[in-house]
């Protein structure tokens, strides 16, 4: 812990960065995936759970928390983290994503972004400099600059001028911001698919002397190698003391690529979606629980797995839950995502840290092509 | 433990009596609420929480076990016990309470009862003998005779027709069941809410001399005054040394006042049914969390608990997670009733040790009428 927020690399393999964040409230470990904690809860766990997994930080959502049960609200009530329960980092986002994907008749202009919710219709606008006070009313350890992420392709002329404004959103949010030693507010390098964008976006970003830097806009739609392009185009665009966040990513197979380019920090519902719709992502792959095969199979995903619901029920069991619809498989399946995701993120760190990176992620690989079937 | 089946009572109170149920796999600490489990798991609770939350035995529906994932597969994987994970007692139902309120195209012979599931519309025939038999594949610790339950009101012919057929089931039972000395079969009463009738049930189980009895037939629509009635009339016909079951009840008004009655063990979905809806059940009565009022209140639900859910998650949170639908919210309400009920069950236990239970049951009720609004 710190009581400023800072940054350090501790062992370097290729562009693959081993380091920490300290801030007042924690360590994060990077590189690191941060669980998803959309409406101030990662869906069917206890945040204990979440914790012993070995997550260091997870991420709250703006919009969904301004909207429902408010930012004012939760600031009385002690902030996200007292709210919550999780007295470790939290790093949330600006809103904005959001915005696009669930909002109704939305409206973006220089000043900002006006929506009705899509829970109750209620009317809202969200600037720059009201994401950032939502951000500091939930007292969020990092916050995320308002930006504007278009859907993937987009002409050049859209990508262009969405980064601009980014851009412009991004001195505002610094300025909201102020000076707050012990947290974080990041930038977001976006430019859709284009190069010469992201790399004005990124240097634009650094100019602003930011304390990390994400890059936003990918994993939209995109194929993987246009997003691992991306990264190859913007990390060297980064400074190397700051920590690098790839947001909304991704499959395991995403990350190890994404970490072997130099990104630091991850977020995506994707562990925490898929455990509540029957699939299991192990050391053997993604195992869909649905499937009939698993009905009298009495070994747990994974046996070596420090974690309880991987190595203590067994696929029977848990085909069963799945099949009968009980809210127990969405918590197992859950449970063993995040700490599966946590597990390769420890394989991740400690990879680089003897490094042997290009070795770990190949037999990474093996284990997920392998399958589990042949485990028996 | 103990290596044969066996029920002590170690202290009473007017008719309430505190004891014992002794099996190989445990003790049943009596009276006893035994959390429903339908299909293998008590929803939305690791049963390692069941288990802490202080509950000696849990319920498993013969039912919906048969028809997902089905009685010779869970033998296949070792019974229910090893599949679910609860190496404690279990206790089955016969199957034919929710033949009747669940399955389609009943049908009602001297020899069994023939119908359709109501997942796949599956044909299946279910006889006493093939009751046990799903109960002893199952493994179960304690199993419960087929009998037929009638709904309230009904004709005396009705009830009484259902009645004599229960009987005859029950000595098909005690037959199919046969002599395994660490387990037991308990027959169940029926007979409506006619008098005579349930005298006559009661006193032709005694004579079969089975391990247990059950009261069964009631909580099913009827006013809690001729639950009660029943009660009065049932218990003094059964033996002093073998435990009472009231199948399917309650709430904790019903169970406070069937224990000052003489019955030792109760099951019902109402503490898991309602967590899943918003309702928590503590000393100071029933609260609905979806209420606006709780929107801004940092209490916890209880802070003197001993479970975490109860004391150590704000209302409002509770609240957010309600009014959000989200899993968490089941999990922890759902949590906070088991545990309630077991630490209602516990002062029960205790009260009729130190001869005080009518004293105990008066402070209880006066806590439910008190509320919560008056502990801030």
């Amino acid at each position: 812990m710190s009581e400023v927020f800072t940054f350090s690399v501790s062992a370097t393999d290729g562009n693959a960065r081993c380091g920490q964040i300290s801030m007042p409230r924690g360590v994060i470990r990077t590189p690191a995936f941060m669980p998803v904690g959309t409406a101030g809860t990662v869906k069917a766990m206890y945040l204990d759970q979440v914790r012993e997994a070995g997550a260091d930080v997870i991420l709250g959502n703006t919009y969904h928390l301004m909207l429902r049960p408010g930012a004012e609200r939760i600031a009385r009530l002690g902030g996200l983290h007292e709210f919550a329960r999780w007295p470790h980092p939290i790093l949330t986002d600006s809103g904005g994503f959001q915005v696009m994907s669930l909002a109704a008749l939305r409206k973006i202009t220089e000043e900002g972004v006006t929506f009705q919710s899509h829970i109750d219709g209620s009317k809202h606008v969200l600037t720059p400099e009201r994401s950032i006070e939502i951000q500091g009313l939930l007292d969020s350890d990092i916050q995320m600059q308002l930006d504007e992420c278009v859907k993937l392709p987009c002409t050049d002329a859209v990508a262009e001028k969405a980064m601009h404004l980014s851009l412009r959103w991004a001195e505002r949010c610094k300025v909201a911001f102020g000076n707050q030693p012990g947290k974080a507010m990041f930038g977001i390098v976006q430019g859709g698919a284009v190069e010469r964008l992201r790399v004005e976006s990124a240097r634009e970003l650094v100019d602003l002397d930011l304390k990390g830097y994400a890059v936003g806009g990918l994993a939209v739609g995109e194929p993987q190698d246009v997003m691992l392009q991306m990264i190859d185009i913007v990390a060297p665009n980064l400074p190397q003391s700051k920590p690098r966040y790839l947001m909304g990513v991704g499959t395991p197979d995403d990350i190890v690529e994404s970490v072997r380019r130099g990104i630091d920090m991850f977020d995506c519902v994707m562990p925490t979606r898929a455990g509540r719709h029957g699939l299991a992502y192990t050391r053997f792959g993604r195992i869909n629980l649905r499937n009939a095969r698993h009905a009298d199979d009495p070994r747990p995903l994974d046996e070596a797995s420090s974690c309880e619901a991987s190595s203590k029920y067994s696929r029977a069991y848990l085909h069963h839950l799945v099949r009968s619809n009980e809210i127990l498989g969405m918590m197992l399946l859950t449970w063993n995502n995040i700490a599966y995701y946590q597990y390769l993120m420890a394989g991740l760190r400690q990879a680089i840290t003897d490094g042997r990176l290009d070795d770990f992620i190949a037999e990474t690989k093996a284990g997920w092509a392998e399958g589990e079937q042949s485990k028996s």
